[in-house]
């Protein structure tokens, strides 16, 4: 008797955040296109999330796809110390200049943990190699950075933390600044800066995503990466999620006037194909490595570090992303979530409705519990737009609409109007 | 005027474990095949540490080239919370076969830092989960698992980890059994096990790799974990550069009395052509996770966790590992390693040699300093290995063979010889 499939799966396979005893069956997928994955029994699901955040031009992409197949018999790999290519040099040329703001170096790793690792690690070593002790961070409460020991430092104590507290570095976390609380916010951030060495100030520009997708305005983070010049203390963007169009401008951090130290980017880098974490800075960072001592140098590395296979890839996504076509796909998405937030900003089963760019949140009104990644309406979402053919990944009681470009306004239409289905629906 | 790509490079690109001012010019690597690198000024270099140790089939090897081709446009990526598909689940099934060891439950991630940060999590969850709190972790000085702060924290304290030092979680270390002081490495261990709340011991099986490829016995490794044993405490076999053949058996854990609780795996589990990690664990250490609880549950993921395209290209690299072609090769190699090192153990010129099945170390005697990682004599290593056509990657002092299972004996002899010239040019 073979098993099936799904039962190997059960006995063998961990998956992500997801309890062992999984009480709600995976879905088997066998192939994906464009919007669409494909699953075993035939169905399909339209692919709203974008596989978490990742497939920005959508799946099975052709140009993407010959990306690869032609890289990788040409040179698929090589160690990257004490050898360099051209995949490697012409994505970090393209991306610098697409980044912009100021950021000047570039190291390449895998996934937006050892990304946000890797900026913290140059972040310290800046202090050590400039001959002064600082080694705290300042984080905001709520953030998602990942989950690597010191990525989880960073980010906000709970769920995901909680088997690991003791073993995690003290971080300082400020409040969120949630419309209401700006000057506390601000205060705060000045009195840890004021009292503790602090190294560096890491933060998800403009909007958190695992943290609930909670909005906040470009001109608190400005003021809030003012304090930090106020005392040098360095300033890391994290823009695994916001990257990529996500927030309707290149790169969320093009919305603040001030320009951030370092910054993290991976998710829809490599338009959801294959994995890449990168991780950028100014040249005032790189001034203190600047040096042929051994004791100055940055210690970190992975074996695939700069995969050229994945850095041809990268750079042919960024190319289609820089397109005009994939440009106004984002502006026309924005537009269209805009226009929906308006129209049902006042509904009476909706707790918060927003958006900024390409993500579309609601946070949906219950009456027994707060709103928390667990909160026990997330099965009953999941699985009404499941039903609907449509996959969203509720985070608790709000769903999030986060597309690939490619999708059309009709499929934006459909999603808009299983919402307000759910909503007449909602328990 | 155009900038070359190399000075494009030296201004823009962070190169792994490298000075920022490098008075040492990077090649640029144009093609790749079989065991050579194809530089851009014409030459090519023999990868004879199958680039860091990734590479087994050899560069631009067609079969695995075509795995990767077929599956990216069939199903390149999905996120794998609530779904799963047959890359994932069959490479997992051979793997844990070919693993053996009672290893039952397979976690994906993409490098050998995240699968040691995931083996780490997985064993301090653990005791959580059982209600005992035990976040000790016990490690072998002068280890190396990686350069995330978790993985960090359990390797050797220096040169890679001096800026950081205050950021790492305590973790005792007992002595490098290097054959002289069985008895005090294990009463130091048990010293350790009865006087802290230790949950884990973590350790490279038989050699430890950038901490100078230093090779111990089987039977010491499972008098180590016969005290683990008596104790309760996890083990945890860090297999990402002893893994898929380099010890001469499948796995280095495979020559062991004892079998690990949990392994580590990454390097060359895709055969060198995409980044991918994977971390495993026994029955027993999955029990306590055994639960709908959303508490109990095992929180982490990365976006691209099992990504479709890697499962794929790591199925077929597993298959082409296992064929009686690959596993004559492995035996061919261990055979012409250990036949040199008979020949050459009284050079006056070697301090220590030993081959460790495909890994042939050799440490040269110099007199001018103790052995060690930024050993001035690297360079002139280096550099005479480079002008023989010959890519070694001293440690110091130490120079490593680790190529890919295709070399000829010929090319083989053609390294022998290098090593032979360079022991008389030593100055």
């Amino acid at each position: 008797m073979n098993k099936t499939l799904l039962e190997k799966d059960a006995e063998h396979l961990w998956h992500p955040y997801t309890p062992l005893i999984n009480k709600r069956p995976y879905a088997e997928v066998v192939s994906a296109k464009d919007m669409y994955l494909h699953l075993a029994d035939g169905s399909k699901l339209m692919d709203a999330i974008s596989s978490w955040w990742v497939n920005i031009h959508g799946h099975g992409n052709e140009q993407l796809a010959k990306a690869v197949q032609s890289q990788i018999l040409e040179l698929d790999h090589t160690l990257f110390a004490g050898f360099t290519h051209k995949p490697a040099v012409d994505f970090a040329m393209n991306f610098l200049r697409v980044v912009a703001c100021d950021q000047s170096r570039l190291f390449y790793s895998e996934n937006g943990s050892t990304a946000v690792e890797v900026a913290m690690k140059i972040a310290i070593q800046y202090w050590k190699n400039k001959g002064e002790e600082r080694t705290t961070i300042v984080a905001l409460e709520g953030a998602f950075h990942g989950d690597t020991f010191g990525a989880m430092s960073v980010s906000a104590r709970g769920l995901f933390t909680e088997a690991f507290e003791s073993l995690l570095n003290p971080v300082l976390f400020i409040p969120f600044p949630d419309g209401t609380n700006d000057e506390e916010v601000l205060q705060q951030l000045e009195t840890y800066l004021q009292k503790h060495p602090v190294a560096a100030f890491i933060y998800e520009p403009l909007i958190q995503g695992t943290g609930g997708m909670r909005v906040y305005t470009p001109e608190l983070l400005a003021r809030m990466m003012d304090v930090c010049a106020k005392y040098g203390v360095l300033t890391i963007a994290d823009e695994v999620m916001t990257g990529f169009g996500r927030t309707g401008k290149k790169f969320a951090s093009h919305y603040a006037a001030r320009k951030p130290d370092l910054m993290c980017f991976s998710k829809a880098i490599t338009g959801g194909l294959l994995p890449l974490g990168v991780t950028t800075c100014t040249k005032k960072v790189e001034e203190p490595f600047l040096s042929a001592d051994m004791h100055r140098a940055f210690f970190h590395g992975h074996s695939y570090t700069a995969n050229a296979t994945i850095c041809q890839l990268a750079l042919t996504s960024l190319l289609m992303f820089e397109s005009e076509a994939c440009q106004a796909n984002i502006a026309r998405i924005s537009a269209s979530h805009q226009a929906f937030v308006n129209k049902r900003k006042s509904h009476v089963k909706i707790k918060r409705i927003e958006s900024l760019g390409t993500i579309l949140s609601i946070e949906v009104q219950t009456n027994n519990s707060e709103s928390s990644y667990t909160h026990e309406i997330r099965h009953f979402l999941y699985d009404f737009f499941i039903k609907k053919g449509i996959l969203l990944r509720p985070l608790g009681n709000i769903i999030y609409v986060l597309p690939p470009y490619i999708i059309t306004n009709q499929q934006l239409e459909e999603i808009y109007a299983a919402v307000d289905e759910m909503l007449i629906a909602l328990p």
